[in-house]
């Protein structure tokens, strides 16, 4: 890609409904997708090529992370990023390649030093702000930076910076209450992970002194610690003056890692759209992301997915009027409403674009996967938007 | 997979017809499954994902061994089992990885040394276990254990156990008759192929010693020497009790190397299902294998490939109230009775869950060829059935 890719005029659109794959609840009856009345998708796949996207290998359920990566082109067995990465850069966090990150839940410690809430009586954001600013007037660890920032209730993102870290460290959160939070260990043998799993330690101790008389929340615990992945940015892969709108930190964070510009997003799935008009003269590529599909799908609540699908849908005719070159519609990943949870399904794709072989006249699962494309790993679809935005050059003679 | 599987109650059931692939008679013309009147495999497509499953690689006919290899989720082109192991496991011989198998086949050297019949005029399998008693009291061969074990008829296998062994041999088997026997020769310059030679020559020297007269049956043929794969099991992949039900001794073979508990099977298909309806309750992954579809399709039996379908038909709605999670019916390559021979096509895959996508009312390579799950590797199948099984945790946060 990065041999062939060319700076051109053409912009291309990601647009991801997050968990959009879905399953009939009947064997006979339409999935989410196929319910919703949806007529300028279905509009739009009249004149798309079609395909279900495969996230990460048969029968596996992705996470949203390597669920985005593979959207991204990254192969996500080969990139791993962990929970603490996505959170800071999903925070705002500028987070460096010799950082180490982890998440933070504010927590409380009983008399006897058992966990007995995990999440702090999930104390109200502002309580959650105040505890941070303490914790980061008051920690002082050797040979490396510490900063805390944080994300929303009782959650926070911790990161360490400083040469020689290393992130292969276990949670020092058991999972469950009544039992004593574990020391953080290293898993493997490597002088950087010992060091860095003292480090925690002793970020822990010095927490738990200065978090003392600030019951419930009166200690931290770690996990998903992670170093940044350290990804070739769209810049230097495609020649892509990339943007994201994305509402949910994680995601804005795992645009970060592609090096992707975060722009503003306005209210809701229509502010999204808005913030998408207003930039489009100044960026090539726009990943833009809604999250209520997916939402809807882990609460199992097929007609309000349909319904998050229908929103959408009404903003596609001023969508199209921007004109992108080449425009993909899917997701990182199915959510069906009857498992509500991710699933492992091949996830309903389409690309418009003026050099596409349509093959049906709606978008569904089972149109899809009559499709041109057939099924094919997500991983590909980068490659597909930017041929079909003309920004390839021929390989080899 | 070995980080991702869960044991759960979940059972599952992979159900193999050999060679169950087929092609039109003519180009309009129906398959040996479409044209099979097999009405419980309909229904039950009618709520399956579809799919054809690809065993190797383009264009390549598989032998059994790389077809369920691909089947049992190992990757046929990577892993290499030689014949003669596959003989040895089918026999029931407990093989050692570091033991050396090879085929045995008792064979008609005539006066001048030429083979006058590779088959030693078929003689009977009492015969030819009462040579096998007579090579095991007399052959001593240095620095090795040697086991002969009888299979059928004019066929044994001789399995040299010891240090050092290879199997980078060549057939002494000349394939044809009127020719001398060959010597066994190294494949490589390694000193474990030399040594291995070596004594697979002495071995054949002893044995035309011992079977001076026995005629028809006074010398052995080698071939396929292979050793031990040493596949990671079912248990430590799956976490999955596998138990295997098959006829033929190489397909227990297939099974022992996955690590499967191999049950003793009853009389023909029927009795095939009555073993998995008796030990249903004993194990959470069962392979059952059915044999006569396969040499119906050698035979170039059109209507009778047709006709096993459709016993195997009539099984399935006692299969069905076994009520196994997750349910896949495919085979381990294509037999088409058009070609009487293995072939490259696809093979016409059904996954039967609570969480599939149905696209078509019945049973057939056409319908599968848009199903859902497209044209997809072999190797895949594995990971389908453990999600729709619900025994994988999800990948990445």
């Amino acid at each position: 890609m990065r041999e062939l890719s060319v700076k051109t005029e053409s912009k291309i659109l990601l647009l991801i409904l997050d968990g959009l794959g879905g399953l009939p609840m009947d064997p006979s009856g339409p999935t989410e997708l196929e319910a919703a009345d949806a007529p300028s998708f279905d509009a739009l796949a009249a004149r798309s090529d079609l395909g279900l996207s495969l996230p990460v290998a048969a029968g596996v359920s992705p996470g949203s992370g390597p669920g985005h990566l593979a959207l991204f082109g990254y192969n996500p067995l080969r990139h791993v990023v962990g929970r603490g990465v996505l959170s800071a850069l999903g925070v705002g966090f500028d987070l460096g390649e010799n950082d180490l990150a982890a998440r933070l839940n504010f927590a409380t410690l009983d008399e006897s030093g058992k966990i007995s809430d995990r999440r702090a009586g999930r104390i109200p954001s502002e309580k959650g702000t105040q505890l941070v600013e303490l914790l980061n007037e008051n920690v002082a660890l050797d040979g490396v930076e510490t900063f805390v920032t944080h994300e929303k209730e009782y959650r926070a993102v911790a990161v360490f910076r400083g040469e020689g870290l290393s992130d292969s460290l276990a949670d020092s959160d058991p999972q469950r209450v009544g039992l004593e939070p574990l020391p953080v260990k290293p898993t493997d043998h490597s002088p950087e992970a010992e060091r860095s799993a003292a480090l925690a330690n002793a970020f822990v101790d010095q927490a738990n002194e200065i978090l003392r008389d600030q019951h419930p929340a009166n200690t931290v615990l770690m996990r998903g610690f992670g170093m940044h992945p350290a990804l070739p940015s769209f810049e230097e892969i495609y020649e892509l003056d990339a943007a994201a709108i994305a509402s949910y930190p994680m995601y804005k964070g795992l645009a970060r890692l592609a090096g992707m510009e975060l722009l503003k997003e306005g209210e809701g799935i229509a502010g999204e759209f808005e913030t998408l008009r207003e930039n489009w003269d100044h960026h090539d590529f726009f990943f833009l992301h809604v999250k209520p599909t997916d939402a809807a799908g882990e609460d199992g609540d097929f007609g309000r997915k349909a319904a998050v699908i229908e929103e959408v849908d009404a903003q596609i005719p001023d969508l199209l009027d921007l004109g992108p070159d080449a425009l993909a519609v899917t997701g990182d990943h199915a959510t069906p409403a009857k498992l509500k949870s991710h699933s492992w399904h091949g996830v309903p794709f389409l690309l418009s674009s003026p050099y596409t072989l349509p093959t049906a006249e709606s978008f569904g699962e089972r149109a899809c996967a009559g499709g041109s494309l057939g099924a094919f790993p997500a991983e590909e679809i980068m490659g597909l938007l930017m041929g079909h935005a003309l920004k390839l050059n021929r390989y080899g003679a």
